[in-house]
């Protein structure tokens, strides 16, 4: 394992603009009728035209066997390794919805609950609870006080919402209140440390006032907590490799995400196309450009194939656009694979190219997973891609005398 | 390194049955005249037909340039690093001969050897002493008593044993008393621990017990100890993985290693026909089966080229009936190789074939070394096993948000 802090000895600045194009959940799994993955499937020229040019490879984002949130697997692209860098349900939550979240806000995934008489949890989801009924019960959750805090209340989707708390010496050290299993009573939130006594304090509270709130609301008449965590100061991509880095993406998680290393968020519009032009009218002022797109990874999700085919060929119809800004390094890969037969993210390596002047290309001449699988990068570890991004960039320093 | 606590967190039950076949010394090295291995010298149909419908790779034991025992080799496969989770020489032997070692037994390999009259060792083997000498002497060293502890003594073979010390307070935080060289008498057995005082002490006068009554017994008029280990407590793989797993093996070792890691030993007979009826058998009642068998490795340490290729071909005839199980995550592959041209272990990648429906075959389409090196696994570790094998049974969540 190279540590970040060898990386940042080595790190000098060059003129060079480095892009990474992430399609969310590329990877996928053959149909069995025709033994081809949705990557195979699609009809992608000027993509397969790149990989001609390219090295290609598998990456594994996390480790063999591991299937990866967005989180650890966007952390593994940005060059830290998801094993010992590692990013809260709650901050997720938190950066999904678009909080502005602070270095010592303490942040907590929630659901909504159905309790019965006896205080039991018998729907750990309130029926999947609509959206819409979710925002309605968070106007109730906010006019909840508690001294010497503040109280950020948000919906996600759904059963699901996320708390964020701040205030003065707030710990992140407690147990969940969600028992995980219907048939058991929420369970109280318990400091990990002595010092986050006051937090579970102050938590338990709230719960409790959330409870009383909710008493009439059947079925989301209780809020289960989870994954309390805190921003994991990561050292930044600019402190790191001294260049600027900027984030051209259209949800809030992945914004989120690229703000947490660093990156600036470039306001864009909802397509592709409109990513790309963002990329165009920011090109002069940064040196690494994130780049991400998601109709891949929730086509996968709804385990549709054929969607996930057709938004694959649009991506590549709109590829001769991103080579026109003539970057000097390319990556375009995904975060994880998400096969549409699986209906989820999965584990398997994620197809990989990796497209500098400074290479020399492998015999690959298709962009697929098993193409990818004879590329001169074999398989390896998504967290060397910010180092072969830099060094293809002629970005680092030689290591050692 | 994926810790096995953050696997714990991930595991979770599923319907899938997994089997992970160890044909023991699998790996060879090619005959100068045929430029073939022994596996790309057999005639394994079924194996061919296999590897074309799966994942191939070659695994690496312990690391590139270690020749594994059989301890670091199965702890591999079955998800312990062996460089962090270590099994000692006396434990080991313990296994070996069956004994039912408990937590808080200290064990140790012992060397029967001949000193002179001054004491020094003058043959660290006693002239290779024939088994069934050995057995005679053991008896009478089991006949030696120390108040406070049992002491269990059996015959290994040839001039080795394993020597047993039962009892409250023990240690194995000791020196051996094998000096590993000729001409030096034997070394006073010293804890390297304040606790393990009182166990020197013991261990010290059951040296010069057994001395006394070995004293006519030339060549073998002495005994020299090494390797004391405890039991290494493990973590389950049941508490590890949230599954049943059983372990189907003829030779004690192997069923000794199989009890390290919690699995159910289950009576077999001496064939691998036999082993998949036991398997058959139990098929219902446990999700992970381990099947081991020995024949390959025992013709490769015989340096016998011509055995091994036939072991392998009989092993190729059963892989029908093991399908006939329809396990959903099928592993095939050794603990380590044993090129018939080296007559011992080696430190050689390891063919390996992975099977299951939820994975996209390579292009291999024959199982051997050389051709396994251009499967999609690559070059990998073998300790990835575990997680690959659950992964692919659907058994871990997601890792991060």
């Amino acid at each position: 394992m190279v540590s970040l802090e060898v990386l940042r000895d080595l790190a000098t600045p060059a003129p060079s603009k480095l892009l990474l194009f992430v399609i969310d959940g590329l990877g996928g799994l053959p149909l069995p009728d025709t033994d081809r993955t949705e990557l195979e499937t699609a009809h992608t020229p000027n993509l397969d035209a790149l990989a001609a040019r390219s090295l290609c490879g598998l990456s594994i984002p996390v480790a063999l066997g591991i299937s990866p949130g967005s989180g650890p697997g966007h952390l593994a692209l940005f060059g830290y390794d998801p094993l010992t860098y590692r990013v809260g349900r709650g901050v997720l939550s938190a950066l999904g919805v678009g909080f502005p979240l602070e270095p010592t806000d303490v942040a907590a995934r929630f659901n909504f609950a159905t309790v019965d008489a006896q205080g039991r949890v018998i729907d750990r989801r309130a029926g999947r609870l609509p959206t819409e009924v979710n925002r309605q019960l968070v106007e109730r959750l906010r006019t909840i006080q508690i001294p010497g805090v503040q109280i950020f209340v948000e919906t996600e989707s759904g059963h699901r919402g996320v708390v964020i708390f701040r205030g003065e010496g707030l710990s992140d050290a407690l147990t969940d209140s969600d028992p995980q299993r219907e048939g058991l009573p929420p369970l109280p939130v318990r400091p990990l440390t002595p010092e986050a006594q006051r937090t579970a304090e102050i938590v338990n509270r709230f719960i409790a006032e959330a409870a009383a709130r909710l008493k009439d609301a059947h079925p989301a008449n209780m809020i289960l907590l989870r994954g309390f965590a805190r921003h994991p100061n990561l050292p930044t991509l600019g402190d790191l490799y001294q260049l600027r880095a900027a984030a051209v993406a259209v949800y809030p998680m992945y914004k989120g995400l690229a703000r947490l290393v660093g990156m600036t968020v470039l306001p864009t519009g909802e397509t592709l196309a409109d990513q790309i032009a963002t990329l165009r009218q920011h090109w002069a002022a940064f040196d690494f450009f994130y780049l991400h797109t998601k109709g891949a990874d929730t086509a996968g999700e709804d385990g549709d194939f054929a969607r996930k085919v057709r938004v694959l060929e649009e991506i590549d119809q709109q590829l001769p656009a991103l080579l026109d800004l003539r970057p000097d390094v390319l990556v375009i890969t995904g975060d994880h694979s998400t096969p549409a037969v699986l209906r989820s993210h999965s584990w398997h390596p994620v197809p990989y190219l990796l497209w500098a002047a400074t290479l020399a290309p492998d015999s690959v001449t298709a962009f697929g997973e098993r193409a990818c699988a004879q590329g001169g990068l074999g398989l390896f570890p998504a967290v060397a891609t910010m180092r072969l991004m830099l060094a293809h960039g002629l970005r680092l320093k030689r290591y050692g005398a």
